[in-house]
């Protein structure tokens, strides 16, 4: 079975000793009062929460799936229960603004939060999650007045949301969705389509589920620039915040899928049903981004929350398992074979894996930190801040999703044969774990935002704030075991300059350059970046000797430096080769 | 949905132009009578088969499974009757000797028939392959009065066969196996114990079920020297070949597992039932080992399989979805998006997988002549074919299982959301072909048995005469199409060359370092080996200009050694990096 245990000390570390987060807080006048005595006890509970509650329902969540019948979908046993103790506990409006009963705590507490969730139960975390993006999206975009009805009761968990973006036909290309939205007499609109791979699009967790969803006026300019955002809720709500009658929209039917098989993934029906326009007119999709935006972070973390759980519970396994003995000796000859551990091979793998965890741990951190700036701090702090979180969200969702789902792979493989077989989890979380790199903007489309909005576009005037202060802290790591990180580390960094800047020549006169090289340009990146939070890591473990703790985490910094970072060199030559390779086999090649 | 037309001109292009498989018959008296028409007519046959009859049960197989109920196994709809197709066709005796009714055709034949099964349904395939490969090891091990009485009832599919050897406790590690055989008076054996893992333990396919199981008298000596080979019928087989009582063996479950769910993987029970030795006692590894080695390239052959269906779905996906525009412009102005092969890094997906793929079949084919050699030639030539196949065996297993699982995903990811959804498909060929990579000797094993047994024991003598004919290779290759194949290519067998030295020099003083290099090298020697079937590939196509087939080759030789062969930098760099970085860390840490 897999197993679970919040990795509290690892957090505490990055929390504390690498970001100072304390003192990170002070320093922004809007998050002063965040204290690091609750946030502490923040993490503890949600700890207890999950570990206890909500993990526990993920293997039987997954056999016993969510179920559609006649319109209705009921979740898995235990799931409705635990989704009131989540609601009731506060944990839906953990960063949801106060006058809306949220408990305002930042980013920088609630990515943590977000990752044991996911650990936990990644199936069941996607109800909470959803309406947390939705409910962001019109705290930014509706009016007061909606505002004051919903969002309370979408934080308490009274209530659930959803995002309705994709059709049958249009799901990255969102211009040519057919939803019509006809406006009414008394300033609604009546909503007509449908709308496929809507997650939580209908069950039994809550009173009502809030849709949001994107729409074509019927005058609407043809593309992305004719999209408008609308409130649609499952049951009207009256002005008192009571339920009326049942809206004109329903589920007509649930996805059979690789995994979250406990999420329901609907197809939604939209048959005129009453809707709200939030924000703009053809302003729809810029409305709908803050929620992305939020929910792509999320679904990076949904790769490190995963490939925890994954390395957890191999390490596990490998302790206990004995098979063989070492090729250095017998290590333990009371023992019919020693145990796994002893074999190299399942170090690298698991070392591999721990090593990408904790960077990522670290790097959901870091661009929480600037999430926390762009909206709390103000004027060019905040102006910078939202580029650099625009520079990296794209790569914390696809890097994080694609080094969690290699996390779980290889978690398996420990298992050996047991790792295929269901009754031990490690599969589940493999099937689990795909959809990460697949839905919200699939990874492909993440490489493609990153080389061509936030690197080409602006001549790498992200790029380059990210590269100088990377090179600061590289310039910083001089005690002798981080000898070869910085070898390393420098490398890359010089790597990532050079490559930058020949897309950016290339692509000047082939705009095929772009998306030729995104993925792959998009993993250079992220080994930079992780190479870059281990810098920051091994410069706060430098020199502490309390117990092997921090020996351990240089000794890992070294390992990632020599034994996870060269992956690095291959896609980079990948992106050297360029687009001309890919572009000149004719479409009926294929 | 997947779709799948076997690559029948792909496959006559190795067969003919890389390997001139007639001359090659030819030069083997006793391959002399293979006959290039009928070789061609059973291709036609197979595909025929496959893609009517066999393929069209993948999906509802999976969705059905394998039903356990008291002791009793049902597949799936239609297998029992494709089953009787598959063994009247001569389908399962194709490779055997035709003194038991087969019809003798060399692996170089069967290995691509065995791809086309492969491709159209891996559940399907499992079931004739572990009978045939009981009957190769029985053919050499069994005595003639067992062997005239059991294969050609094998061969037929009437019967069908097993190999026991996995127990919950000892998998890789078989020497630590508790399954008893006491010898009994009339020269049988009473074999008890319980095997897990036991692929077509039971099942309704065939009238009896022949099982080899592995176990240890009671006075063996301990460890792996103490296993002896015993045939375990289902049913007693009588001496005129009619069957009489049911031994007692039996199923005591099923697994439920993450793919190839309509493949019954059982566990079964042992209870005093009747064995006979086969082969000598105390050398049942040995004489199992024939049939590992040729399930490790079946199993090598299932990763292409599975990557075959899942380029051609991909591809044939990508040409019909209509998703964005071309960065260089509109490409389909009367249609509302382009298709989503204008999108370079759709392509990068799909190339790299049929790169991938192409060389998979070239290496294949080439370890098959290898195995024809040690089988059918004589004297110094099958001793050397007997080398390189040894070398190869774990190289084909690992690297092909890894890259068709890679190929698979990479697949998945081009339907974007609809990857996911059962009904399409593509997240079937995920969970099926992810078992390639465990079973047979996970891949870890298989680097270590390369690694250790094949490369550093022997002092790289099988290595040397492998690069010194790549060595060739690389010399005639002198069109200038192939320039930056040849500087690949080169590099490639340099690098191996030199990390080949620098792992058994490492090794001599510090045993971890084989199994500390081992993955990372069988990558470098895949990705080296893939280089030189592409230099093989590009020779035989090089000056041919009837259709674009060839310089449609000769582009993807190309594509492969810019875009996918630098992967290989990586790994190199990993092996450089020895064992230390992975020992440092206290069995306490994981």
């Amino acid at each position: 079975m897999a197993v679970y245990k919040t990795p509290l000390r690892d957090m505490r570390f990055v929390l504390d000793e690498v970001f100072k987060a304390t003192e990170f807080w002070q320093s922004v006048p809007a998050l002063n009062e965040v204290d690091r005595d609750t946030v502490d006890a923040i993490l503890e509970e949600s700890a207890k929460l999950n570990e206890n509650v909500i993990f526990p329902l993920n293997r039987s969540g997954d056999e016993e799936g969510a179920q559609f019948n006649n319109g209705v979908v009921t979740t898995p046993a235990g799931f409705k229960e635990a989704f009131r103790q989540f609601g009731e506990g506060g944990w839906i409006g953990l960063g949801a603004d106060p006058r809306w009963g949220g408990a305002g705590m930042p980013k920088t507490v609630t990515a943590l939060t977000d990752e044991i969730l996911f650990s936990a139960n990644p199936s069941f975390a996607l109800y909470p999650l959803l309406g947390i993006g939705a409910a962001l999206s019109m705290s930014q975009h509706a009016t007061d007045e909606i505002n004051d009805l919903y969002l309370p009761k979408i934080y308490s968990g009274e209530w659930a949301g959803t995002m309705c973006l994709t059709e049958p036909h249009a799901g990255t290309d969102l211009g040519i969705i057919k939803t019509k939205a006809v406006p009414e007499a008394d300033g609604s609109y009546s909503i007509t389509g449908t709308k496929i791979f809507i997650t939580g699009g209908e069950h039994d967790l809550a009173e009502n589920i809030i849709h949001l969803v994107l729409a074509k006026l019927p005058d609407a300019p043809a593309g992305s620039k004719g999209i408008s955002l609308f409130l649609v809720p499952k049951f009207h709500v009256k002005a008192d915040g009571s339920l009326g009658e049942r809206n004109q929209v329903g589920a007509g039917n649930i996805e059979h899928k690789m995994g979250i098989k406990a999420s329901a993934t609907c197809v939604m029906n939209f048959d005129g049903a009453k809707g709200y326009l939030i924000g703009r007119i053809n302003e729809g999709l810029a409305a709908m981004f803050v929620m992305m935006n939020y929910e792509r972070l999320s679904m990076g973390i949904q790769g490190l929350g995963a490939s925890e759980v994954a390395y957890q519970s191999a390490a596990a396994y490998a302790r206990d398992r004995l098979q063989g003995r070492s090729a250095t000796g017998v290590k333990s000859p009371e023992k019919p074979a020693d145990s796994l551990l002893v074999h190299p091979d399942i170090r690298r793998m698991l070392l591999k894996t721990r090593a990408h965890n904790e960077a990522a741990r670290c790097f959901v951190m870091y661009t929480a930190k600037y999430l926390d700036l762009s909206k709390y701090a103000e004027g060019e702090v905040a102006a910078a801040a939202a580029d650099r979180v625009a520079l990296l969200t794209p790569v914390v969702k696809a890097f994080l999703s694609d080094k969690g789902f290699e996390g779980c792979v290889d978690a398996q493989q420990v298992f050996g044969g047991h790792g295929f077989i269901r009754e031990w989890g490690m599969e589940q979380l493999v099937r689990d774990v795909r959809i990460a790199q697949i839905y919200e903007g699939a990874n492909g489309i993440q490489a493609n935002d990153l080389m061509g909005r936030k690197v080409v576009k602006n001549k790498a005037a992200f790029v380059k704030t990210y590269v100088a202060e990377m090179r600061e802290a590289a310039a910083r790591l001089n005690a002798p075991e981080t000898a070869r990180l910085k070898t390393g580390f420098v490398a890359a960094i010089d790597r990532l300059e050079a490559l930058t800047q020949r897309v950016i020549e290339l692509s000047a006169s082939n705009g095929d350059e772009i998306n030729a090289a995104a993925v792959d340009y998009l993993h250079v990146f992220g080994f930079t970046s992780y190479a870059y939070m281990w810098a920051l890591m091994a410069e706060a473990a430098v020199g502490k000797k309390d117990d092997s703790f921090y020996a351990d985490k240089l000794a890992l910094a070294d390992y990632f430096a020599v034994r996870v970072l060269p992956e690095m060199e291959g896609r980079a030559r990948m992106v050297e080769a360029g687009a001309t390779s890919l572009m000149s086999f004719s479409e009926a090649y294929f």
